[in-house]
């Protein structure tokens, strides 16, 4: 298959931050070509988005429906292989589902779905169809986390004791105390589009995908408390969460989109009898590894003694920073490693690393439990089955 | 009153830890003299210590009651000024009250007391007595701690809406899989001499005293989990709490003994409306300091422009590293200015900062609260009064 | 002008680290696509690479000649708009020039000519044919040196009286005692392809460039040393230099491959009156700024307070890391702007912002300076002209 | 011998930082007492600070001759052990002839005289009295340049390549625009008290002892550039360095005063064919270890994995930071081991830890040599022979 591969988008119109994240990491290696898209539910807005980006008028479209209609009515060789979905939380579940039966592979922001009962039905959907389904949690991808995950697997950690996932972000503090703010200020905090969370449904999941992808650990039970500080806000802007983990390791995890001055301070650290692992966002192309009886390591991204996988995620040599348009460009190269197998008709490559349907459920359960223990006066709630 | 503080201690006989940080702290500036002391319950070890910190035997006690007697019987132009107390938690309050009966200032290592009916009781007694009482939170006593305080007071963080406070130490943790164990590795873990809880009691109350320190908001309510994850361990070594301070703030604190790695890791944040503070006790000389909406600044300890409490707690000019003495100093500099004025009978300065007995209160009520949180299977336990 | 630019690439076949940086650097905004490349003087490998990154046969050639040649001759709506030069250094000038010639605006990779005579040659057919003409000095890319450069320009530092720039990186210690080592490793230490220096050829260029773009001062004359550490070596791989600039500021640059562990320590400090910068590749997203009044300042990319430039440098919000390739694509989106004019005959943009042939001819001549003073007796060697 | 060592002052009245820096440091293990003292060249303020440190008055003297007078006709039982010397560099010499031949053991602050002339007779001095005599180069005293010594000692590093020392202050840089300022500003801008050089005498010192302390490795030539950036200055306040040590590795080294908003930021950095090491003054208890081909090791101080020396030079437990103070103190204490044996009579400890006069004679010809090397022409000038 000596080609590019073809992709369409559903929102993510020019301007929109996340449409241009998943856009440029798509273009970055050089594997995949956009070539259709539906941009804006304003088809005139989906049209200058489409002229920007020197699209082909004819392939973009005025709704994700209209798209994926005429897209599979397009010779093989033409429609696209599969289809990036960035709009709000509330539409993802009847564009994927609208796609996948058109035949489409689908890679989707996150959260999955608007709430759980969603996703599970997506991941029948995405079952029974058999396309490729990536979601981008797109933390996974950065080359030091893979290297924590193949630590952790490999026992160099020994039994896991504590998980502490902190995800605190500040830009939504100026709110708190300005009389003038709208009570809505976006679809994120509107609950019939965001769901029944908006800053644990929007990077609350992150930090717990961070965790279960590193450790495989599963939550047992939770004690959750929700914040909305904003004034007039629906939804919570804080949350701060107890975690027992199915074996025995503790958790503590936080998000927050009121804490002043952090701005995507998403870090864990991960607490083993043998050895432990911390790891910053902000500084992503290092691991720290601790131990009680010998120096503290650094693992520096781009190193030959990087574990195998963190290689193949890597780009660039040592001391050459990579960010986060390349953490998000591994999620688009191991799912179009996929999307080629299915697409060419060939077996699906054995080892597979990006984020899928089951993941987002597990996120949309990790919601739900949270959102349920928030409300409840007992200590531990049960997580929902997923 | 020209001549050095006379000073005596309690415990810390040659090659315990803290009482040779106690002896340093107190000869730094020169301005307090060791003279007697009861090191040890054992006699014999006592008198060993007296004789390698150079004292004078007829001043080297065998136990504390003696020592308090003959102390007392001293000519006033000989006897010791004030006794500081470094034994074991479940006698500080026997000796801290005859000292006070024998009408000696104390200062006194922390946890207070072994639970919070002898604090209070405590507190009565040194009301009672008018003796001048402190007690060793030595992390208030770093001069960016001091910043921070001021900072908060001074209404540059506005609103405080969130606290995180975490000390994750990992000493401990190479015995959660050392079948060879001792089922009681020190007195810390044995509930009979460390009271209701070892990590708590331990680093969690300093933890606490921190946040309470620098921000004055006083808890509400709290969530906690304590574990024991070393087998055969009756007391928690490490512990994860939500707490709701009054006034609608939130809070996380956590403290632990079996974080791999981690060595002294104190950290605190604390998020206000206007801005947020982050201090880090492994680099105690740096302040940081978050805005929304300008670069972050980095407040440096021994810089002119620091707040005058800072400056006046301040030995060296910037850029030359202080420490935990230089801290712990602080506490002692600041309890020798009342004792000073105490035996000179002069009036108290009005501003003296160091850690009380009420804090001592506040300490035994937050340990009393989480340890009944803990084994409660309601979300939140009210604070016991303090 | 509605489509995006057509690329064609000299040099840089599958594999080359360079030549994927400028590949993926020019893909990641989605405004310039490669269409054509003689990607090896092997012609079979040029074809091979062709292949594997999807090109048409027809557009892959076997020499840059062919190249130049073919393109030249297709139609306007067909044929390149710039072509990329990636192959050694001392093809450079011959390569530029041809393309040049045959009427195409150039991206020509780092150091520009094999010495300072080719430079300033090529400056003057560029002059002559008025194209576009980029130099890859990436660095200069990074929004947080932009901002850099910004405060200098503003007169924020107040006058500048010294430079500290280092950049020492490890990788080539492993040859100092490594007896099997072939005499010449690769062209870069052969005389004959590299030029006169190595080590100060390839990353004393970027340091001494990034000096010059930040503050705009010239070098007045320097003393330097170059150390060939690896035995059999021809060249440096190693230097130190002080530096004179006209205006009494002075200067420490050193740029190295034999400093164990450091992998692409690029670092700047630059010394004001009123207050200093201080800057690290590997930490690219923040620029310190110290005072000696007041709280150090960490200006962090992403921010609205950050200058108009930076932010227009900038791809995503603060605290998700921008890397390497990032900052390189910079050099690439701003001397697109240029060579979009160049193409579409329109006037040139005011203001843009990519290194240029002139400092192509600065860089050339630093290293023949640093070759001479390294040979000379004398303290001060002065700056040849450029 | 079961008592503390008695210590005399010269110079360092209360308010002056290096006085007090010295008294900490001898005070703060409890083996020293502070007895007697000149503390000023005027009487009445030498009395007033000796009432101060409540000495008693008949110890307070007017002169130092007075005082080693005074002091060598009291009982043995009496007088002080040793002396410290805490004077303007100008007088070191005569003060030091003056208590070694009455008979006194010395600790001197840096540098060590007025000249390399007179270092070199202090030496003889020295050396033929045999009292001890310590050199404050208190960098030398942290444990964690203790543990790179050892390891460049153990051969860890292995061939050491290349030593980069920098040692950039800020604190003079208000005075180069500031038209108001005094020409000179202390005695330590005065040639005729500080010596041939300020910046590099009192600082660059420090920084070449630094390196000699850790590597051994001895200068073989030095290409030094002075400058006087403030207007009317006598003396160099920044200076920068190339160095050839003997055996091939190459140095860069400078040291400055008027580097804006630094602190006290004295670095190495030491790049041998096995590893490299990175140690921060600002940041003393961690040992940066660097290597290319496995991850980076922070060693950090108060672990048991630390050298036998480093422990013995460590009062606290990992995690809780030592600092300046701690550092100097380990001069005295290492100091004061010998003291003890030189006055009970006994031999001389084998391993004796301190900077001694040789060290102040290799200080003083580094600042001579360096002048000299500022005033050439020549590249290269040849260590003074010291």
């Amino acid at each position: 298959m000596n080609r590019k591969l073809r992709m369409g988008m559903v929102g993510g119109g020019i301007g929109a931050f996340i449409g241009n994240v998943h856009r440029r990491a798509a273009a970055l290696d050089g594997q995949i070509e956009l070539v259709a898209g539906a941009f804006s539910s304003d088809p005139k807005k989906s049209k200058r988005s489409g002229k920007e980006l020197f699209l082909d008028p004819s392939r973009v479209y005025g709704s994700y429906l209209e798209m994926a209609k005429a897209e599979a009515a397009l010779p093989e060789d033409q429609r696209i292989d599969f289809v990036t979905i960035v709009t709000p939380n509330s539409t993802h579940f009847e564009i994927a589902s609208a796609f996948l039966k058109a035949g489409f592979n689908v890679i989707c922001d996150k959260p999955m779905t608007f709430d759980l009962a969603q996703a599970k039905k997506l991941r029948t959907l995405v079952r029974r169809i058999g396309k490729v389904f990536a979601l981008t949690h797109n933390y996974t991808g950065y080359p030091m986390v893979k290297e924590a995950k193949e630590m952790v697997k490999k026992g160099k950690l020994g039994r896991i004791l504590k998980i502490v996932t902190e995800y605190p972000q500040g830009y939504a503090v100026g709110d708190v105390d300005n009389k003038a703010v709208a009570k809505i200020a976006s679809w994120r905090t509107d609950p019939s589009i965001a769901g029944a969370s908006n800053c644990m449904g929007d990077i609350g999941t992150h930090a717990a995908n961070l965790g279960s992808y590193i450790t495989g650990l599963e939550m047992e039970s939770l004690c959750a408390e929700l914040t909305a500080f904003i004034p007039g806000r629906l939804l919570d802007d804080d949350g701060n969460v107890l975690i027992r983990y199915k074996g025995g390791a503790k958790g503590v995890l936080y998000a927050s989109q009121i804490s002043n001055g952090d701005e995507n301070n998403l870090n864990i650290r991960i607490y083993g009898t043998k050895c432990s692992l911390e790891w910053h966002q902000e500084s992503p192309d290092e691991l720290i590894v601790k131990y009680s009886d010998k120096p503290r390591q650094i693992v520096r991204r781009g190193n030959a003694y990087n574990c195998r996988v963190a290689q193949e995620n890597t780009r660039l040599p040592f001391g050459h920073p990579e960010g986060f348009i390349e953490a998000f460009a591994n999620v688009y190269v191991n799912a179009a490693k996929a999307i080629r197998a299915e697409v060419s008709g060939k077996k699906m490559p054995k080892s597979l690393d990006f984020p899928t349907v089951d993941d987002g459920v597990k996120g949309m359960a990790f919601v739900e439990t949270v959102v349920k223990s928030a409300k409840s006066k007992s200590k531990w709630t049960k997580m929902a089955k997923s």
